[in-house]
């Protein structure tokens, strides 16, 4: 069998580890394990979503509407746009994936921050196109447009907030980059953590409205975070018609399940369960602030459900999260990310005193 | 904005219309429709599935276990197969996103029967690769040996049962082909029907452990059908190590919600359900064929879960199918298929009655 060179290049993905493994491999009852790795909503899932799963639970054998009318018309009304500028994704992470495949081929590049989302470059690897990254983590103008005038890359991604670092690009910023690329250039403005950066500071919210003048920019958000649905698979594009309807073509039929659809309309409506949601996240999130500046070490100022410490050579970031993780504490280590650091999912008040219960111990 | 052009070639898929369209379009209460038009399993979801999604409902903001390890297990136990020879998708339809992806590209070409399943050519073309049809719809070993010798396709693929029109190939006629083929083509045996071609005739039952031998050939299978999960998007490859750890290459992570997991699960270990489907399936289709038979039409002796009735030029199927709808009794029209014919699921006794005595009158 020959198969496509691109693979060549792509290694398999290795997701974060799940509760069951940590069971699994260093046998801490369930209960036990702290899961602070994956940006989850620590609240749980919304009474109103959990009710319409179990309304739902006895048509698993029917095929969902796949012109998913309800969702669309719920989001319609959300952002107040047209159901044909929006594209339902498994995750936003699908629909980064349609525009990936719609855009790019192997002659073709992409330009990102240093460290950003990491299925931008596998997806993009995946075309076989090739990476382009500015120097630092932030969105910064200047390394933006250097490296757009040196490159004329097909995609340029901006999250913002940005994942997994939290430092956030500003409404202006993002408009500024936005206005100074020409519209061959597809811009990409991921705002999964959009919710917590709009409620921290209004300079930093960006609703798809602010972007839908543009032909050659799309907005991704998500169900997975503030709405909490982590687990059903739900995101969506917003974009002019015409790019809505190229993306179409790389949309599998049923890509949203009968029972995830059933939550992701439920959880639009429910905006009381995203305003406890950032509440809660907005309490918490300053014990992790406070507890940095108490034992001494730096953070990325966060406008995201996550922070992320940054540590000097007398810590180890991937020893404190394999210790951690022996504990039944599951962080994320950002090694990966060249970056001696850990991202931490803002958690329940309780689940926060038993990471820093045991941050201390293993750091003692 | 330019895209990729192999975007000038696809068309938008457009779905079945689901039940919530007829509602919405003819004025016709839900539960008056009876939608005979997806191959859905009629009894509906086995109680054990939907015990499943019930108990799993508050975990709707959890990732699932990415490695999906109880249900490789599950799956490992009830065909025999290593966890390592297995690759979960969103649908069967998913893993043959990952193998057009894996090994398409414009100057390949794929070769499949006249009339099959839509989404091979979908996916083909989404890779810029040429479609190969052989002159029948059935599986003819000398059709699919000449166009082998003159086209060299990347991929054959073999669906039996076929859908949409019901016949099967035998195992000793795959064998046959599968042994005549260089191991340089990818033969995909696309099982998604199997439960009820196995139940019906041995002679066409395989299993992935009988294509295991084989570099060059991947067994699908689904739980859409006989297990009942049609809403829920879970299907599988099995293969050998090397071509699964290929199209893992291709998987995004998370490709399965937490509730398609845990339904999948509950789903693959009730056996009892399955048998249940079948036995009720193999009563009610002797109906549609003594209806035809009776009627004075032909039909194609059925293999899978569904019967095509094949019309001569005094009954019009698309007039047929657009009468039935405006009935609330929704049925697939094989026109767009180039076939004067229609594909009815097999119901319950109940939504077969309603089926025959709407289809009299719209014909009378």
């Amino acid at each position: 069998m020959r198969f496509n060179k691109v693979l060549q290049n792509i290694k398999t993905y290795e997701a974060g580890k799940p509760i069951e493994l940590v069971v699994r491999e260093f046998g801490i009852s369930a209960e036990d394990v702290v899961k602070l790795a994956s940006n989850e909503n620590p609240i749980g899932t919304s009474p109103s979503v959990a009710k319409a799963i179990v309304d739902n639970s006895h048509k698993a054998h029917l095929y969902p509407d796949d012109s998913m009318f309800e969702l669309k018309a719920a989001l319609s009304e959300k952002y107040g746009v047209k159901d044909e500028n929006i594209i339902i994704g498994a995750g936003s992470d699908q629909v980064l994936e349609f525009i990936s495949r719609a855009v790019l081929d192997e002659n073709s590049s992409v330009l990102m921050s240093a460290v950003t989302f990491a299925m931008y470059e596998i997806y993009a690897k995946q075309m076989g196109a090739k990476i382009i990254r500015t120097a630092s983590h932030e969105h910064k103008y200047d390394e933006f447009m250097e490296a757009y005038r040196m490159h004329q890359p097909k995609i340029i991604y901006i999250c913002t907030p940005n994942n997994p670092t939290g430092d956030a690009t500003s409404k202006e910023e993002v408009l500024e980059i936005i206005n100074a690329v020409d519209s061959d250039t597809l811009i990409v403005v991921d705002g999964a953590y959009m919710e917590y950066a709009a409620a921290k500071d209004e300079k930093y919210a960006i609703t798809p409205n602010d972007l839908l003048g543009f032909e050659n920019v799309i907005y991704l958000g998500t169900f997975s975070k503030a709405y909490g649905l982590g687990g059903m698979r739900v995101g969506y594009g917003i974009a002019q018609t015409e790019l809505i309807h190229e993306l179409y073509k790389m949309r599998p039929p049923f890509n949203i399940s009968t029972l995830s659809l059933a939550a992701a309309i439920a959880a639009c409506k429910d905006d009381d369960f995203v305003a406890e949601s950032i509440a809660l996240h907005q309490a918490q999130i300053k014990r992790y602030e406070a507890f940095a500046d108490a034992q001494g070490f730096k953070y990325i100022e966060s406008y995201t459900n996550f922070i992320t410490y940054l540590f000097d050579e007398s810590i180890d970031s991937t020893k404190i999260a394999d210790a951690l993780l022996k504990r039944g504490v599951i962080i994320r280590n950002l090694a990966s990310y060249e970056m001696n650091a850990i991202r931490i999912t803002i958690g329940t008040a309780k689940q926060n005193d038993v990471f820093f219960k045991h941050f201390l111990e293993v750091t003692a």
